[in-house]
């Protein structure tokens, strides 16, 4: 059976680079299925990496490899990583990108890319997404197996996601991703959410309930729901909450009871 | 044989969005070979996924099923569904998404989604792509019979796409698309300009006659050519026609015979 | 065993003209396998997308066939061509799109596109991707041999790319290309720089040595390295170079020995 292999970089799509490390796995495992999740993360932003990466991960084949690499600390003291977790493969380098997904896992492994035979001999210093993790992701859909990557690692960097506070009134937690649509993701997960009634406020707006979709307010109202990764968000119907009500990255969301 | 499935969206690509749906395609149809129409639609805009879509569909296999997901209705009332055209298949919200290509179709015919056997228990109601429209491609794709789709639908939500109008003097049609080179399409058939001198207004600018393709005049210098869809564009030769021209969608175009 | 085909244009992702490319191949030729280097080349860029396929070509494996398109001349006298080089194929307009691969290749033949049984019968005259060269490449990935595309061409059009210029005190180049990340790539090769000790002038920056990768300096700071093409490049670490040094394409890059 074909071998899935996903990338998610902040490469862009202009320059060949996403190009050149999948030609270099087409070589070494030519029958694997290669998909993009995105190469539009904001250069060197790990953050946004790890979040986008955790949504994905798990709706994956098992057996799937997802190649990671925003990489500011490329040719540098950094470790490169494979990743067990969810019965996927996540490779790239150890700085934070998998931290999300392992946070939610029951349970992971993590090997450090020591084998020689894996990577290219002498690995570009500014571009090891083409010469150590692709030639990586390529042996491991060929048939490579996860412990002849390299030694286990129990210490991986992990990432510090902003956690929300919890008091009699209600929550304090922050926007912690800003989709394309200008949807506010906020750090709230639904099972705090589980009272009858809330108010949410985000920037001026004081939004009275919780909502299922969000044509259920009128167009150009903000509208609160649970959104597809299980967290409370701000959206505007039709429209683009991070615009309209002046939002940004970082800002906080507050839930009010009752 | 490999069932291709396509993808058009307003999700943008930074997201992973759409990579959730690929990867539950995958999990439930994994010979199939997936392929991005475009994820770059203005947010919300049907008309301009509609106008993709049509000129997309009949460059595909017999057999191929299209994935169209601009939903700003998503967890509403509206429909889903799937329609066979052309030997195809078209899966998505009934809003309008598929009048143009059904209009210029010889047959179709319309299904509601309503096998439950055929979507997640309970699907997201911000994210039907993922949970209801990327599950009902992957059965189509694993051999499910479009027949067992629901039941027949015979009013399709359909989108007014404006028509043009006809004078003694020649035609006033409007542009519909502006693509991304800046070139103006129009809503004018090639069938309606079978004449053998015209004239044609858009903006400022008074093309003098109809050429074949574009450097046909001098760099910088507006042009009028029947594109690759049958319809009458304009262009500028090596340039952007609607910032040069400051062209809107919705503006007039305007035939003069003789 | 299936045929990789890679597309190179400058029609972005929006409008569906890749998908219809794609298309028209997937019916000719089912089993090949489908790859974007990139459809975000600036419109009619012929040397930025020269140098981003130049970049992309031998990562791919044997036999693979790379279509590029960027066409300010379609419908015109121009010629359409494959060129057999590094055991690959190029498919796309005579306009210099593959000098640079051929610049740096042992050896390679081309021939022009003039057997009719391998074209569309009437070509659209602003879209001979569709029409020509998809279904060129779907007929080589399905068997046809290079012999059959038509005659031999010995003089294919060739981009001037600027050369660099040598004194006693060092080298004058100058930025060819700019990536996503602001990194700018001059046209100064390897080779030509294995002195002991350079600095490097570039806009108002004075960078004293070549490093091996950008985290050797300081955030912020402009660092000078071989990039993974083996030109040098000047970065700014975790930054963007560009940007913070105020430079574009064309500017001149200084070497100067000692």
């Amino acid at each position: 059976m074909s071998r899935v292999i996903t990338f998610t970089t902040d490469f862009g799509t202009r320059d060949g680079f996403v190009a050149q490390m999948k030609g270099v796995i087409l070589r070494r495992a030519p029958g694997a299925v290669l998909m993009d999740v995105t190469h539009d993360i904001e250069p060197f932003s790990l953050r946004e990496a790890a979040l986008v990466l955790r949504g994905v991960v798990r709706y994956f084949p098992p057996g799937t490899i997802h190649v990671a690499v925003v990489d500011p600390g490329v040719g540098g003291a950094r470790r490169g990583l494979v990743v067990r977790v969810y019965g996927q493969f996540c490779v790239g380098p150890d700085n934070g990108l998998f931290s999300p997904a392992l946070d939610s896992a029951p349970e992971w492994e993590a090997r450090e890319i020591l084998n020689p035979d894996l990577t290219v001999k002498e690995p570009h210093h500014t571009f090891h997404g083409r010469d150590v993790f692709a030639p990586v992701a390529a042996a491991l859909a060929a048939g490579t197996r996860f412990e002849d990557v390299g030694p286990r690692v129990t210490d991986p960097v992990l990432l510090s996601i902003p956690r929300p506070t919890s008091t009699a009134e209600g929550l304090y937690g922050e926007v912690i991703y800003i989709d394309r649509f200008g949807n506010l993701c906020s750090n709230l997960d639904a099972s705090l959410l589980n009272r009858q009634r809330i108010r949410v406020i985000v920037g001026d707006a004081i939004i009275p309930r919780l909502s299922k979709f969000f044509s259920e307010v009128a167009e150009g109202q903000p509208v609160a729901v649970i959104n597809s990764f299980g967290l409370l968000e701000i959206a505007v119907n039709r429209g683009n909450a991070a615009e309209s009500l002046s939002v940004q990255r970082g800002d906080p969301v507050r839930v009010i009871w009752g």
